[in-house]
């Protein structure tokens, strides 16, 4: 058996589909954010201004945040030293999970060290909680939240397409009137920036009794009166079951949690392996993401201003007549449609033009929709937004040029 | 549907297996570690002595982490803001990255957010990279691997004895020559303190042509000259394909590896989903682990000193003729044998004696091997271990009196 040639097949695959990926080295300067340093391969390097960080209010730039996990690693030290059950629960956890609680509206909130997991755990530890469970998931829900969906047997899984409720209803009705359901679906879908309709999702899942699962990771933070999110938005937070949220996109740390009922965390909590079996995060991010929480229920212009930049971006881009994609939140993906002229549109902005965005491609995006994905934050400024405009309009002509005349990348 | 009684009914389960868990809500101090205060649910605190932490070395306590941490919060801010393709690579990243590849002799390294997705992500991404992979897996190997491992299919996973080499043998005999193979395993099993004989296990690979994936997360800082593990120490670590580690444990920090050959590490760069799909570690927990890293690399003495410890503390226990399990590690496993005693021996040695050590209970270990386990560090005095064995042996007889009159807890 050569290995190493299995090893080389599989990266052929990858790089002949135009998904090799090649992470940029970045290094962020605090307080000047979204500006930040790019070195190359070479050791070189240059300025460039992010427009793809999911860092949306700037937060991992904020003081409040920074003073307290200094404080923290002061007081407390660097790791949390094992899980949450040998010797990892430290008092900022546990103010970290009040907070949460609070910050839905719910009895108790569960932290764990990534959204990623937190799904990945949540939805998969709910089959072995309610025995012949059955998932109805929207068709794009995150890879993580596939992950744990997984977990259950085929006919324990059912895909509803995207946003249609009608076809979810359907589901719904020809199930087992008598198994146990959920449903499971996000609020902001983040590649295409459009929002799920989540007062007629719970409408179904109390007419076909259903508990419902919602991932808010593009919310939190961002919608809300206090940020918690789109359901807190539309008045529907208390009748969502669980709530999944992150810490490591509008909150500007890192980790994941759920909020739900007492009785439901403690469940989870007590059943998901990669729970327990895994060590908690360090005081230091359980202190920052506290102060964020809290600074982001008190701040609501952050929310205004955010919002006002990416009605900014979307407003400039179309001017300029980019495919920008119909989005009502706050991201802004432009269509490009073929995964080497995306690729290669994001080499040249950042090459020549000191933009960084990542070109957002298969498997992330179904092929031919492959896209330029921005995320205007409260610190990009209209000055940014015109080099943007700029650099793309020119880009656009360029590359569709070049495409027309038989161009072969 | 009562989805209230379904989640309470999957608690009293875990209740009446004497298996409920309340966390310790401690708070440690930074330069006192091991001394750490204890709040109770009522507010109440007490100062307590930590015996169970896997901050192993005290790293997280180190000025050089923390002062790293310190610097990039201050350079860089507080999260990494995106996964690592999508603006989450920064410089620490790929720094940490070559310190671990230079750590473990290897080309090339790949960080992920703990070490549970480590090995949850590379073991099933390899079924993805290598079609027929059978995987050959000890039985007592952690959830983590157990959970990577599971996403074979049946006949592609071989459970062998627990460091039975015997009985890998026959397992690889049985298998078809032709089919790619991987043995997993562990170097230190965290709950017994064995070790794994690893040149044994390689001899075997190399003959029936399998692949190598070792857990060294309860080794790496502190075996072998440099602290690269036990396959350091046993000069095999050339000969391991893919050594998987933590930041969480003796480095003090936070988050997984791999290292391996480059295509290795570049394939399941390419296609492991909880690699791919998540928020990146914040650049100052980078940072932290490389400082750690580093100074582990060249202070041997801190090794020395906390094998010194454990083996002080052993030879403390036997002394008081309790029942030390046949640790060859840092970690010294007493047996309790029944859950119920053992919950109730560590609520004592808290409550009354200021000594946390949390009861290991199954499903962490199997029925009947219920125990206490303590990981002395460097930091452990002598003073403190005449503390902990006088609590003990006190306790041990209090115990065994009340079990032998009928004691019903």
């Amino acid at each position: 058996m050569d290995y190493r040639a299995a090893f080389r097949n599989a990266l052929d695959r990858v790089r002949s589909e135009g998904r090799y990926r090649v992470f940029a080295d970045l290094k962020r300067h605090r307080g000047e954010f979204p500006r930040a340093t790019w070195t190359r391969g070479d050791g070189s390097t240059s300025d460039v201004t992010v427009w793809c960080s999911n860092d949306y209010l700037g937060q991992g730039q904020n003081p409040v945040v920074l003073d307290a996990m200094h404080r923290a690693i002061e007081e407390a030290g660097a790791g949390s030293g094992g899980t949450r059950n040998i010797s990892g629960t430290t008092h900022y956890h546990v103010e970290l999970e009040h907070e949460l609680a609070d910050l839905h509206g719910k009895e108790s909130a569960l932290l764990f060290t990534s959204g990623y997991v937190s799904n990945e755990a949540s939805l998969s530890t709910l089959y072995k909680i309610l025995p012949g469970l059955i998932v109805f998931s929207d068709e794009l829900n995150h890879n993580s939240m596939i992950s744990g969906i997984r977990a259950g047997k085929r006919e324990q899984r059912r895909v509803f397409r995207h946003n249609d409720l009608e076809h979810l209803e359907q589901l719904l009705i020809e199930a087992d009137p008598e198994a146990p359901k959920l449903i499971a679906f996000e609020s902001v879908y983040s590649m295409d920036g459009d929002i799920a309709d989540i007062r007629g999702t719970i409408a179904l899942a109390k007419k076909y009794g259903a508990m419902t699962y919602i991932d808010e990771v593009h919310a939190v933070g961002m919608y809300g009166p206090r940020g918690a999110g789109v359901a807190e938005r539309d008045g529907m937070m208390a009748e969502i079951d669980i709530i999944e949220g992150t810490l490591g996109k509008a909150f500007g740390v890192m980790g994941g949690y759920i909020a739900a009922d007492r009785v439901i965390v403690d469940a989870i909590r007590s059943y998901a392996d990669g729970f327990i079996f895994t060590t908690s995060l360090p005081p230091a991010l359980a202190a920052g993401a506290v102060a964020s929480i809290r600074y982001l229920k008190e701040h609501n212009e952050v929310r205004v201003a955010h919002q006002e930049r990416a009605a900014a971006l979307k407003a400039r881009l179309k001017r300029a007549g980019l495919p920008v994609m119909p989005s009502v939140s706050h991201i802004v993906p432009v269509l490009v449609g073929d995964p080497v002229h995306c690729k290669m549109i994001s080499d040249i902005l950042l090459e020549d033009h000191g933009i960084y965005v990542q070109p957002i491609n298969y498997p992330t995006v179904p092929r031919g929709t492959e896209r330029l994905r921005f995320t205007p934050s409260p610190a990009h400024t209209d000055g940014m937004m015109d080099e943007l405009a700029e650099a793309l309009e020119a880009l656009w002509v360029r590359c569709n040029v070049k495409r027309i005349g038989g161009y072969a990348a």
